[in-house]
């Protein structure tokens, strides 16, 4: 964990004692489970709620002998609960309580990111219906190619991580799951129904097989659902750094009076929240290989994985908590460049418009060939001229063309309009109504 | 792609010819859709149905000298359609094509992935109902814990590939989506309407918003998900490589007459193809992190997932495919040995049952902590006796335990049919009533 | 392998012709040496030079009976050489010709990639001294920064690649070992003697001690490299296709006559090669952690990283290959606009020069903070011009700034000259006098 | 960083006083440099050293309003120092401090590890000299194949990590590198000999061009040959889990008195220590590819390598020096049975022999295939007898056996001495004379 990447709302989920305290919990409801079958005394499952305490110090200073923490945690609120505690555990193996843990923590987890993917939508809807018809140039390979509207890139990333959300949805269900099943996952000192009574007080499902592991597959498919809306954030993040480079300029990170761009720059403004969001995506996809090589564990279990889930479970879910409120932060307050955003679009002499003349000359009856070759000669000649030449106006003087199209007709094909006709039907179908 | 790691069907869906069979549906269905809203003539479309056709050798040809793949195919298919050709692609961008036909292919390959998953699942259930009752020693860290069944070990497989089978039709979903919204997405000269045509005709859903390429967060899942697929591959074929080692032989790989396992020791029978799926494991992994970096295209779209895509489109797929099909070929040739088993089960003097002795000594008032030190401290003296002292024997002699239990309680505590018990539970989990 | 990004002479390199070429070639040295130590007959040494051969078709067919490759090779060269034939391989095992070969196979594919290392490095160098002086705006986060030279930018790359150079020649080295120790690698059937003979002619260093296996550290190691090469490769093509940005446009990939942009926008020249690059510096680097998950084979061996090699061994070099020729053959033609590089750098009224100034002041006796808040107010006003307004002039006009400095003080900061003062220094330091 | 994998030698190196410490000494020294340049007062130098000091609450403070670590830095610094803190920092960018920093920190990060490298080198010496007879099987496939020495093993382990100690010295020379070059890299505001100057003082060399930064692919470089090394750890961590597993049991982490290894069951004794290493490698192998993709920056510089280096800088060699320390201490107390070695060597019956039958048999005229088939029928025999019977004695009644060896040759090819007589060459090889 960085602390700078670091909100405390998802680094709480990962301190010891909010491990200790769901460690309680799953212990006591088992407990009660246990007392309901019969196996223990209700006397004693009552005496573990009213007395049941922990101190991650003494819990520590107890591993340091043992070097087993689940024992440690044990012989530590047995100190609070006294001879009673003897019935706390009966049956269970440490990897029950330790994966059961790691799935509520996953899940809650899961909260926090879905709910921040959710204030991330609803500022992409906002500014995406500002921005609805916002011309702006569309750019393949970085180069312009044909008109688009602001409102469009955001209803994509809209998309984007609407899909993202669901597949937390999925990942989330794939992640919640309770295994209380004992040593190997036989339930032979187990009755399957504290399994079930633990499952429902702690808001999971149940495992359906368990080898005193919860499969790794989960865990696998949970991080690399993480790794992909990192890549997501990635794509929205560059898209800014683009459109703030000092040529381009169409949108700029909202820049705070007392900030400071460069010790040396006095004038410099960098996108370097993006940039830090380009940075964080590398670090979350960089958790997915190892949560998959987690997955071939030896036989019924091997404690292979838990020193990488101690590394990625905090810092996959705290870091990409942080990029997503970042992100939330900086397509809230994102300084768009209307003005600009035409300037740029009207820069190459119209070449934008190309296609329809295009498509206008073969549906003239010209052939895709012949028409490809008129419109790049002309098309070429304003490239060369740094957009000093207007290709309205080259095509209007070319008499191959105007031999197929009026001048008229050739001046409704610059129309920006075309192009936005469209942008409704997108949205309807990104937003709905 | 390697040869021998690829199996007729699938790689058929990535020749060459399967592709431009596609495009050929993408453009022809294209140009019928066209012809309904009145943009060309109905004849148009029907000649390019009726004449139509290409050659692989001449689009090449043409490529190399327009370098450009889809104007080559077009142009190809013109000389066999004649001049209606020139309806074709009306409107529509090269990505239009090639993403629609990506997303033709990995549906494709999903199907037969899926297929795959269903042939191994059969084959587990198959088997896990064979050994539901062979008993065989559960393993935690290599080391003997309590006993299971072979049976266990193979619901254990057959929950992990249902829920790897799960993921991929999620998959598969998220990857089918059809796009034709010409440059830049914006549908300025197309009809949606010819989407909506094409995608019903192709078995697709429609790309909700596509920016002339569709995101690649949809490609991105795909792949992680074959990754997550072969990480449970390399589970299995992990626990069969340990199960064939020669100390443990619980199970073989078949063998079949004609083969030779080592050009100099001949004894030999290794695990070979199990170990093999290991490797291929790691390729299918190693294709996820170029997937997700990927997702980060430049504004509208860059070319620089393209060349990724021809790699990990065809090998990620081919891979999963034989690797899925070796293990099928695996798990139900493979030659168990519940003698073996049986032997390993018992080979450690009774250690295996300590933990029920465990649980009746503190059940019989025992503290958790008395309890442990006078099991552990007989079951290190078996430990040491590699097998040879029996813990049955060593705590009937031991009189803080009579103390606490009988013999005939003791006796009780080392019944193999006690961790059996509640295999019908573990299974109709599994696999239903 | 994908043939469009492969080129012949690597390709040549992993042909089974060659392969089985080298087996041969080691199986007969070998035999020469076991002929040099008397323990085959001289004259089946002689034999199999004389009449030994093979094809590749009829090694398939036995191959495909005892599933094995160096048996099914063995068998095949019998065939030719006759019953002399059974002194070859003495003591020998499979890996140590399969493992030799691959050393053979990676030490010559490093010597093709050493060569087109040097192809790039004299373009790089022949490009730097040929734009040494043609001024640029250097760019921090995207944004102007201050001036520097286009033959600054390709000396740093220059630099980057003369490293690269020297790790491949290390991981060459690294990875150029011959092992002949039989099986286990205890030379307990085949004299050290026979290994070195086989190390000498092969042209490789013995493998101090081999397993079996030469250990995968080696390979990794190789693999990593190559990963680092084309994250280089992928740096510098960023760099080109930032350049050839609409907005930007100080250089450009060569466009041939007959090529085609865009099937639908004529006018369209878009940085096909550079964005081709970043996706093949994907793959390159994807193959690098299935190299790291090989090392750790099981205890003296297995086989699972074998078919990892089968890929990445030919797919690595040969699309690393492909990738340093096409960089090589880009800024061998990149067409550069030296009047667009003076036209951007200019257009931010002088932004960067701000350093020098802020220097001057603080030189002057103003305090930092004073001096930051004095750049930073005037800086402010020509950003929100969008170059419209002189930072040159305002400073002039701001009477804190004129307090500490002259008018001729001031326009001396603006002399671009002053940031080329070092470029001999620099220049000097890459490429020697 | 997860404290319990974490050294604290290593950990001091990244606090932030460490950093703060680190940037004062650059910022100093480039003071002194300047002084003597005449560029600033040789009292401004003086008084920085004498009186510059730091707090990181305050730094943190100031950092909060400013947003820019260097500058809070500076002004803190300014608070001891006084006015003549105005002379730092002249023509330097925050980037030559902060990667400058990074260089110290990872070359003394780096001599750690090579210390770590080389305590583990002592041990695993140590260790094969004292097992360097101790013969056990070896085994390819986990199938036993022929014998060596465990001391071998050793060797083999020595050589591996004596390669990786070279790799690191090669990677902590390509990251020692001194930039101070001002913004852009230009030296414009700042001269070279300032740079020679910090370099020399630091310990490191001068970079020859960097561009405001050091070029990434000197990390990614460093951060790959990490994890190579944790791909041996994790090698050498596999073959003590797979020596352990109860059916093997030929060497046990040593498991201290009041150690408790299952909370459920006391028998078990796991080997917990490199199975947690097995973790620990994935997460070194898993800052590779985030470090590699931190190559590709824009133009100059961008930030984004910036946040992946908070976190794998720390992590990486922070994990990789406890890595190499537990593996250290595993590797010194390893408890080792030879007599289990001997009784799992001769538990196939002889069958380890099989190899040197077959070479008698073809030295005696048989025919290699006719050898293989007498060899394999009764290796075949013994095998599925589970090592009951011996191929010793199967060899001596089978008659087309003894038509071509004698029964003393026979019994000569299974002696064991005849496997270890190399063990001397190999020992030489690896530890010199």
């Amino acid at each position: 964990m960085v602390p700078r990447y670091s909100r405390p709302d998802m680094v709480a989920l990962w301190t010891p004692e909010a491990r200790f305290r769901i460690w309680f919990e799953i212990e006591a409801h088992a407990t009660d489970a246990l007392a309901e079958l019969g196996v223990v005394p209700k006397e004693a499952a009552a005496a573990i709620w009213a007395k049941g305490a922990f101190e991650v110090d003494r819990i520590d200073e107890i591993e340091r002998e043992t070097k087993h923490d689940v024992i440690a945690f044990l012989t530590n609120v047995a100190e609070h609960v006294g001879p009673e505690a003897r019935f706390m555990h009966q049956g269970m193996t440490s990897s029950d309580v330790l994966d059961t843990c790691l799935a509520v923590q996953l899940a809650r987890a899961s909260d926090i990111l879905i709910a921040d993917i959710d204030a991330l939508l609803a500022v992409l809807k906002r500014r995406a219906v500002e921005h609805k018809l916002t011309p702006t140039i569309g750019r393949s390979h970085g180069i312009h190619a044909e008109p688009v509207t602001f409102g469009l890139k955001l209803a994509q990333a809209y998309a984007e991580f609407d899909r993202n959300r669901a597949r937390l949805v999925a990942a989330r269900a794939d992640i919640a799951t309770c295994a209380i099943s004992g040593a190997v996952g036989t339930f032979a000192n187990i009755d399957p129904f504290v399994e079930a009574h633990v499952a429902e007080k702690m808001g999971l499902s149940i495992e359906p097989v368990s080898t005193q592991v919860i499969p790794r597959d989960r865990h696998a498919m949970f991080f690399a659902t993480l790794g992909v809306i990192a890549s997501s954030i990635e794509r929205l993040a560059t898209e800014i750094r683009h459109l703030q480079r000092t040529e381009v300029l169409e949108a700029e990170e909202y820049f705070s009076p007392g900030q400071k761009g460069s010790s040396a720059m006095p004038h410099k403004r960098n996108p370097v929240l993006t940039e830090n969001l380009t940075g964080l995506a590398r670090m979350v996809r960089g958790f997915v290989t190892p949560a998959l090589e987690n997955v071939a564990l030896w036989h019924e279990r091997d404690i292979s994985h838990s020193s990488v889930e101690r590394y990625i479970g905090p810092d996959a879910t705290i870091t990409l908590d942080f990029a997503l409120a970042r992100l939330t932060g900086v397509m809230d307050k994102l300084v768009v460049y209307p003005a600009r955003m035409e300037k740029n679009l009207n820069k190459m002499g119209g070449l934008v418009h190309s296609q329809r003349v295009l498509l206008a000359l073969t549906q003239a009856g010209v052939s895709r060939e012949d028409a490809y070759r008129l419109v790049q000669r002309n098309a070429m000649r304003v490239w060369e001229s740094d957009g000093a030449l207007s290709l309205q106006e080259l095509l209007k003087a070319d008499p191959e063309v105007t031999a197929a199209l009026s001048v008229a007709e050739i001046d409704d094909k610059f129309d920006l309009g075309y192009h936005l006709k469209h942008v409704d039907t997108i949205f309807a179908r990104v937003f709905g109504e």
